[in-house]
C-alpha cells in the first residue's frame, strides 16, 4: 500500500510558527513519526509540501496513478480552495484530512471548509498525533475497500 | 486511566437505522472494539447511551469526579445543544468528539456545531473505526497532560 | 394496520394553554375523535405524549418494530430538534406531521422546521380536525404502499 | 355550500409532467375524486385552472361573491406571488392551501411561501389525496363558522 | 404568595463549574439567600432544578395551578428551547428570567433568546444577587396585579 | 399633456377589499377625483387596470408613443416584478409610483421594491389623496422637463 | 391648523451641497414655497432645522403641545436613528416624511428606514416640490381626522 | 428537427428600449437571422413572444408535443419565475437559455436565476449573435441525443 | 458612594409618551423613588437627562472623576450608538443598564444592543421599579469591589 | 487575429476526471477541435494550461501585448479568484468565459463567480462544444470592434 | 494651504481612556505633533473636537468655505453615522480618515464603515503617528490637485 | 533596519493596468521613491513581486529570519487568502498593509479582508504615495519597539 502525505502552506514553518498554537516539532519530525507507524503497518509513505495552491493541485490530481490514498493537511487552503476540492475528486483515491488544531474553536473564517466534503473523513485537534491517526484510518479504509473489491495491492512488492 | 464513552440520541438503533449510512454494527459491537483496544492501552472504559439531552448533560457535567476524559458522540445534539457544550466545560476534563459519518458532506443544518468548540479535537467519517481512533487520541492527550503536571493516575490500581 | 400517535411538549396542557389559539378540547378528547375514525378505517391506534425530547426520540426510533406509521405533532420541537428528525428516519416507517395552528402565519422562529423534511406530508391549521385528516392521509399512504409491495398487514388480526 | 377549487401554473400538465414526482393522474381525474367526496358532503364544486398569475388573481379576489371557500393549489406562484396573497385576503372567504408534494423536502426556493400565511391551513405531501383532505378540512371549517354566526347557507338549495 | 424558582441545565454544578465565571457559591447557598429575602417579603418559595428540557417544561407548564409566579434561570436552554417558551405561556402566571452572567458580553450564540420574550422582564449579570433582585421584581409585579384585579392571595394562609 | 394612470392587481376590488386598510372608495371614484384635478391642470387622463403582470407590461412599455407620463400603482407586483421595472425603463417617459398605504409600516416582504428605482419618485400612505398628489408631482415634473428642452406639448390641442 | 416643518442634518447646505443631486435652491427658498401654499390652505407654518439628532428629538417629542402635525425630512438620520422614531411616536400627532431624492434609487444603506414606519406616509423624489405635496397630504389628513372626531382647531384664530 | 424560439417580457420593444444596452435591431430582425442559420442547419423554427408569464408557461409546458427543443430568452422572468422553471421541466425537451446582455455584469437582482438550472446551458452577453449561438448549441445537443437513442426526427419531412 | 443616573432620548416625555407602554409616572417621580432608596443605602445620587447623543457621551466618559458608578437608560441609543459604548468604557467605572420595557418582546431593531456589552448587567421589563433594582445591584457591586480592593469611599463623608 | 485559449486547474486531467460529468475527451482533443474551427475562421490559436493561480494571472495580464482576445475556462478559480478578475481587466482585451458544465445546476459554492463580470460573455453547459462556440463568439466580437474602430489586424499576416 | 483636523466622540478622553489600547498621550499632545509637521509643510492647522454628531456635521459640511482639506477621526461615528458621510460630501473638499487602532483587528461592529467611502483614503493602526501620516497624505493630495487645476492657494499668504 | 516590500498579483502591470484607477507609474518607479525615502531614514529595502499566492507565502513566512518588518500590498489576495494571513503571523515581525486605492469605495467583494487583521495597520487610497507613508509608519513602529525592548538593530552595520 502506498500513501501520499501532502502538507499545504506555511507548514514548512512548523516549530517556528506560533509554537504555542502549532507545537514545537518541525514538519520533518512529524513525518518521521508517520513513517515509523507506516513501517509497522506495511505501508510505503511519500511526503510532499508546498505553499503553492497549483502545485498542490497538480500533485493531488495525478496521485491516483501511483498511490492508494492521501493524507492531506490543506492548512489555510482548506478555507479558500475549490481547486483543491476538485483535485481530490479528480484523483479518484480516498483522502483523509488532518489539522493540527481544532478548527471549530478558532476564527469564523476557519469554519468554511471546501476540501473536507470530498474526503473520507477528518481528524482535527490532536497536534502531530493526528497524522498518525489519519494514517491508521486511511490504511484501514483502503484495506476494507480492497477486501470488498478483491483489487491487488500497489507498492512494496 | 478511566474514560467515559458517551453516545447520544438514536445511537441505540445502530445497525438497524439507515445501515447504508451508519453501518450494520450495533452499538454494543462498536463498544466491544473500544474495550479491546482500551485493554491494550491499560485504560478502563465505562459506556453510556441516552436519547435524553438532560440525562447526557447530567452524566457529562459530573464526569470529572470519576473520569480522566470523555469520548463523546453527541449525534443530533451536536447541532442544537448549547447545554451539552456547557456540560463539557463544566466537567473540566478533556473530551474528544467522534462522528460515524463525515458531517461536512451532509445537510447544511449539520454544519452548525455547538459541542466541538469545547472539545480537544474531532474524529469524523471513519465509521466504527473512529471510536478507536478517538480513544487513542484521548489517551495520548491525557498521558501528555499528566506528564506535564505530574498528576497521579486514576483507576485500575 | 397499527398507527402510533405521538404528541410533543406542552400538548398535555391542551384546553388550558392559550385556549383562544389552541382550542378548548383537552388532548384526550382529540384522541377519542382519532380513535373513532380509526375504528371506521379498521386501524388500531396507540397514543403517546411526552415533554421530553429524548423520550420522544426513543419511542419513535423503535416504532418500526410494532407500527405501520406515525402521526406526529412535534409541537415546539419541530423548530429545534434534529434528533427527532433522525429518529423518524431511524424508524423506517412513514410519518405524517400535524399542527393545530397554521405555522406560516406565526412567529419567524416557527418557520424553521427540522422534522417535516423527513415526513411524507404535513397537515397544519385545522385544529383538532387536523389529526383526523392526518390519520386518513397516513392510512391511505400505507394502504397504497402495501398494494405496491404486497407486504402483509400488521395488527388487528 | 359552494367551494371553488383553483389550480395554478403547470397543473394542466399533471400526469405528463415529471410523473415520478407529481403522479400519473391528470388533473381531471383528481377533480373527479374531489367531486365524488363533495357529493357525499353535500358541497357544490366549481373548478378552475390557469397558468396566468393575473387570471388567478381575478378569479380569487371576486370569489367571495358566489362561494363559501376556496381550495387552492398555487403551484409555483406559492413562492413568488404577493398578488395571490392579496387576492386571498380580498376574497374575504376561507382558503385552504394544498400541494401534491411535501415542499419542506424540496429546493430552498420552495421554502418561501407568500400565500399560506393568508390561508386557514395547509395540506402538503399526499398527492391527489391531499385535495380530498383539503376539501374536508375546508367544509368542516365553514360549517363551524356558520354554526357560530348563524349565517345562512349558499348554493344547493 | 407562592413562587417557584426553576433552575436549568448545569446549574447543579454551580460552585464547581468554571468558578471564575459563575462564582464559587453552590446553588443551595444561592437558594438560601432567596429564601431569607422571601421570608422578609412574606413569600413562600419552592425550588426545582433539572438538566432535562422536558422535565422543566412539565414543571413550568403546570405551575399555574399552585404558584403565583416563576423565577427562571433557563441556562443554556435560553438559546435553544422554543418548548420552554411555550411552557411559560402555557403556565399563565408571570415569570422573571435571571442569568448569573451578562449574556450581552458573551458568545454570539448566547444572543439568541427564545424564553425572555414570554417573560415580564430580565435580570442579568449580577451573579447570585440577581436571584434576589428577580424575586423582588416578581413579588412587586404580582402585588400590583392583585391590587388591580382584587384577586385573592394563594399560600401562607 | 397626456397621462396614463395604471392600476395593478386586486385594485379592481377597492372598496370591498379590507376596507379598514384600503378605504371604502371604489377605484372608479378615486379616478373621478384624479380627472377633476387633471381638468384644473389642463391634463388629459387615460386609466387602465389589470390583474395581469404581462398586460401591464405591454401597456406600459409602449406608453411612450402616446403619453407624456405615467402614474402607476403596481400594487403587489411592486414587490415581485422585475418585468414591470424593465417596462418602465422601456417606456422612456417619467413615471410616478403611488401606494394607498404606507408600505414601510407593513410586512417585511413589502419592503422589497423593484419598480420604484425606475421611477421619478414615490407617494405612499395617503390613501386616495395620494393619486392626486402623484398627478400634481408628475405634471410639474413634465412641465419642468419641457421648459428645459423646449419639447412641444402632446394632446388636448 | 399649525404645522411644524423639521429639517435634519446637512439640509442647511442645500443649494451648495451636491447641487446636481439635491437642486440649487437653498432651504429658505423651499420654505418660502411651503409658506405660500400654506397661506392658501389656511395653515400656519413654523420651520426648524438642526444637524443635531438630540435637538431634533427634543423639538419633535414635544411638538404635540403646540402643533397639529409635522412635515419631516430626517435626511441621513432616516437610516440610523431609532431615537427620532421614538420621538415621533412620543409627539402623538401625525407626521409626513419627505425626501428630496428617490431613496429607492440610491445606495443600499439608504434602504434602511427607521422613521417612516412611525409616519402617516412618505413623499420622495420630487425635489423641493415634495415639501408642498407633503404639506397638502398632511393638511388633508388632519382635516379628515378632525371631521371624524369633532376636535377643535388650533392656531390662526 | 423543430425548434421553438420563445421571447419573454419587453422583448417586443427591442430596438426602441434602451438601445445603447440592448442594441438597435428589432426582434423581427434577430429572428430573421436565426431563421437563416436554421435553414443552413435543416431546422424548422417557430417563434413566440409574450409579456405574460402564464402565456409563456402554457406555450413551454406543452412544447414537448411538437418540438425537439427550445431556445428561450426569459428576460426579466429569469429572475422571478419559478413557474417558468417548472414549465421547462414539464416540457421534457432540452432548452437553451439566451440573454442579450451579460447578466453577471449587471444589477444584484439579476444574479438570481430560476430558469437556467432547468436548461442544458446558457449563452449570455453576445447581443443578437447569441441567439444564433444558442440555436447551434441546441441543434448539436439534440443531434447527439438522437444519435445516442436512435430516436427518429420530427418535422421537415 | 456617589452614583450618576443617566437618562437618554425621549425620557423627558415619560408620563405623556405612549403611557400604556411606558407608564404614567413622569421621570421626576421615578427619580424621587430612586433617591428615597438611595438614602436608605447611604448613596448620593445625581441625575442627568439629555436627548443628545454627544452630551450623553460627554457626561458619561468623564463620570469616573466624581462618581463610583452609573445607572444608565440609553433608550433608543441602546440600539444605534457605538459612541455611548465607548464612553462607558472610557469612564472606567461600573455601569448598570436599565430599561422600562422588556426589549426581548419588542421590534426586531430593538434586539441590537451596543451598550449592554460594556455594562456589568442589565435590568429590563419592570417599569419604574427597575431603576430601584438597578441601583441596588450597582451599589452591591461597588461595595463588593471595594471590599476586594480596599479602595476608600467617595462622597458623603 | 490571434487568440489565447487558457485552461485552469485540474483541466489537465480531462478525460480521466469524473468522466460522466466532464466527458471522456482529454484537453488535447478539445483543443484540436478549437484549432480546426479557428483555421476555418482565419484565427491563430495559442493554448495554455496551468494549475497555478499566479501563473494564470501572469499569462493573462500580459496577453494584451500579443493577442486580440482570450477564451478562458478558469475552472475552480472562477469561484475564488479576485486576482484572475483583476488580470482580465489588466489585459485590456476581450475575454469569453467557457465552462464544460452548467454551473447553475451545481453546488452552491459554484454560484459565486468573480471572473465572468470582467468578461464579454459566458458559454456554459455544452461540454467540449462550448469551446468552439466561445471561439466563434469572441471572433465575431473582435471583428465588430475592429470594424467600429478601424484597428488593424494582428497575426497571420 | 489650510487644513481642518476634526476629532469625534470620546477623543477628549485620550490618555485616560483605555490607555493600553489608545495610548497615553492626550489629544492636545497629538495635535502639537501635527502642528509641528504642518509647520514644516507650510500648512495652517485648525483643530476641532466634539462628542456631538450634529456639531461635527455642521463643522464639516461648511468647511469647504475656509479650508482645503480635512483630517477626520470620526471615532465611534465611523460605524453609525450616515450624516457624517453626507457632510463630507457636502463639504466638497478632500477628506482623509484616520484611526488610532487597526479596525480590522477589532469587534465585528467596527467593520461597518459609513464615512471612509466618502474619503480619499484611510490610515489606521499607527496610534498618534497616524495623524502625521494622514496630514502628509492629504497635503500631497491637495498639492497634486492644485497642480492639475492651477487653482490658487488658500491661507498663509 | 531592514524592510521587505512585497507586492502581490497584477502589480507587475502597474502603469498599463487601468491607469485611470491605479495611476501611470510602473512599479519600479514607485519602488524608487520608497528607496529614496528609506535612504533618508537609514533603512535598507528589498523588494519582491509575485503573482503566485504560494510564492508570496514562502517569502513572507520566512522573512523574520532576515528582516525587521514588511510593507505588503497583497492586491487581490487581500480578499481571498487565508494563507497570506497565516504567513504574516508565521513571520513574527510587524507588517503594514498598503493599497493604492480606497477599498471602502469599491466593490462589495473588496470589503472582505483576511490579511489586515494580522497587520499593525493599514494605509489605503493615496496611490504610490501610500508606500512612502507605510514605510514611515513601519519604521517608526519598529523604532518604538526596539526602544522598549532594547533589541539590537539588524542590517546596515
Amino acid at each position: 500500500m502506498r500513501i501520499l502525505v501532502v502538507n499545504g502552506p506555511n507548514l514548512d514553518r512548523l516549530g517556528r510558527r506560533e509554537p504555542e498554537r502549532y507545537g514545537r516539532e518541525p514538519l520533518e519530525k512529524i513525518l518521521a513519526r508517520v513513517r515509523t507507524r507506516a513501517g509497522e503497518l506495511g505501508v510505503e509513505i511519500e511526503a510532499f509540501q508546498s505553499n503553492e495552491e497549483g502545485t498542490l493541485v497538480s500533485r493531488i490530481n495525478s496521485a491516483g496513478d501511483s498511490f492508494d490514498g492521501i493524507v492531506l493537511n490543506p492548512a489555510a487552503y482548506t478555507h479558500t480552495s475549490v481547486a483543491l476540492r476538485d483535485a481530490i475528486q479528480a484523483a479518484g483515491i480516498p483522502c483523509v484530512e488532518v489539522h493540527l488544531t481544532n478548527l471549530y474553536a478558532r476564527e469564523a473564517f476557519r469554519q468554511t471548509n471546501y476540501t473536507a466534503g470530498a474526503c473520507v473523513g477528518v481528524v482535527a485537534g490532536f497536534g502531530a498525533e493526528g497524522y498518525v491517526l489519519a494514517l491508521e484510518a486511511l490504511a484501514a479504509h483502503v484495506g476494507r475497500s480492497r477486501a470488498a473489491t478483491g483489487k491487488k495491492k500497489r507498492g512494496r512488492g
